[in-house]
């Protein structure tokens, strides 16, 4: 058993892996950040996830750096959320400047002060697409860095785990349900009503992933049938 | 000409980064961060340092993520700061987990919302041998991370500039007293009262560095008598 603190956003991937490293018999702490996110709902999903599995839950205010990465449709009001399928073009106005690296290195230096074996994340291939800062190159390099950053990296481990980097949100929906993860309790919509929109990007790519796992899917969708071409694949 | 992203802490070596910056012709942002730290006396001489040269100055509230970095002499209050020489080992307390890889991280995500060409920290030699994150692989990692983490590395470039990372501290007294740069007005103090104490590590390496560089020490010490022996330095 290791103790690893552990991303979750609220959203749908990193409750399965919390789901995922409880199962695997490892001590879960988790993190969520406040960076001025328009879908604030994710952080009470967040709550609620880590509640469900009775676990230490520190919030971290980073509004004020949150504040100056704007441009972004996630933290700047002026920015539309686009519809339609998350692999569009349109999608890159939900870009955070350098966001993981900067949970990452939050999550590292409390993983340090609390002697934590590991840190995990819970980047998926479909992540890869659109942001760079979720790809396998980055990963790995964040590994070099937080490692080079510890002075016994021997002693606490300090890796950076990340199972789902080479799996679809499909295959974490499959894996979800076999661990009878809360994925109920998670929030995707960007747009952060009271219930899921149903059309955004990750609206849109939360239903597909329920549809192509087979799985029932628990959302309250408002708009449960526009179902949008991937502009990607020729009809 | 390149616009820059400089971490400012208010102490003597980026104080004279920003100085070295400005003598190169670039625009030059400076951002402060408040980790908790017991010496935020520093935040209010990087507002002066700013002020001075006029330039754009933000001030981070990273206090959520600072109050779990625990275990540091320099956030966690029920550890003292010690005194001596800056080499020994009590030093080691003063370590705060990571704090470099989140400054850069910040940094590095705003210069990307900026789209400025590239951030800038202050570590240098003297900084090494304690801090694991002050060290050139270090800061060779994150460079590699940071580049990864930008779609378009080509066009803003956002490498990280560290022109004193193998340098002493005297080394940049000089260079500071050569460009003009307001050192008066930087803080090192980790104790962080009215004035420097003159007796902890990083009091120490300030008056030792003006000391070796010739330089007039423009900084009014409580202390100004103890002198400390390097204990890394046979007698």
């Amino acid at each position: 058993m290791a103790r690893i603190v552990a991303l979750l956003s609220g959203g749908l991937d990193s409750t399965v892996l919390v789901a995922y490293l409880l199962d695997r018999g490892h001590q879960v702490d988790v993190l969520s950040a406040d960076y001025g996110q328009r879908h604030r709902r994710e952080l009470e999903a967040a709550r609620l996830v880590a509640a469900y599995y009775r676990l230490q839950h520190d919030l971290l205010d980073m509004t004020a750096v949150g504040s100056l990465l704007s441009g972004s449709a996630l933290t700047d009001h002026s920015v539309a959320v686009p519809d339609g399928h998350y692999a569009a073009e349109q999608m890159r106005t939900t870009i955070v400047p350098n966001r993981n690296m900067l949970f990452l290195a939050a999550a590292g230096g409390i993983a340090q002060a609390r002697e934590a074996h590991a840190i995990a994340i819970a980047v998926h291939a479909g992540d890869h697409y659109i942001y760079p800062d979720c790809r396998p190159p980055f990963l790995a390099a964040m590994r070099e860095a937080l490692r080079l950053a510890t002075e016994e990296p021997e002693r606490f481990g300090l890796g950076i785990l990340s199972p789902f980097e080479d799996r679809t949100k499909a295959d974490i929906v499959t894996l979800g349900a076999a661990l009878g993860a809360p994925m109920g309790l998670s929030w995707s919509c960007y747009r952060g009503g009271l219930s899921h929109c149903g059309k955004c990007g990750t609206c849109y790519e939360r239903r597909e992933a329920f549809a192509l796992a087979g799985v029932a899917d628990p959302t309250d969708y408002v708009d449960q049938l526009t179902i949008f071409a991937d502009p990607t694949v020729p009809a």
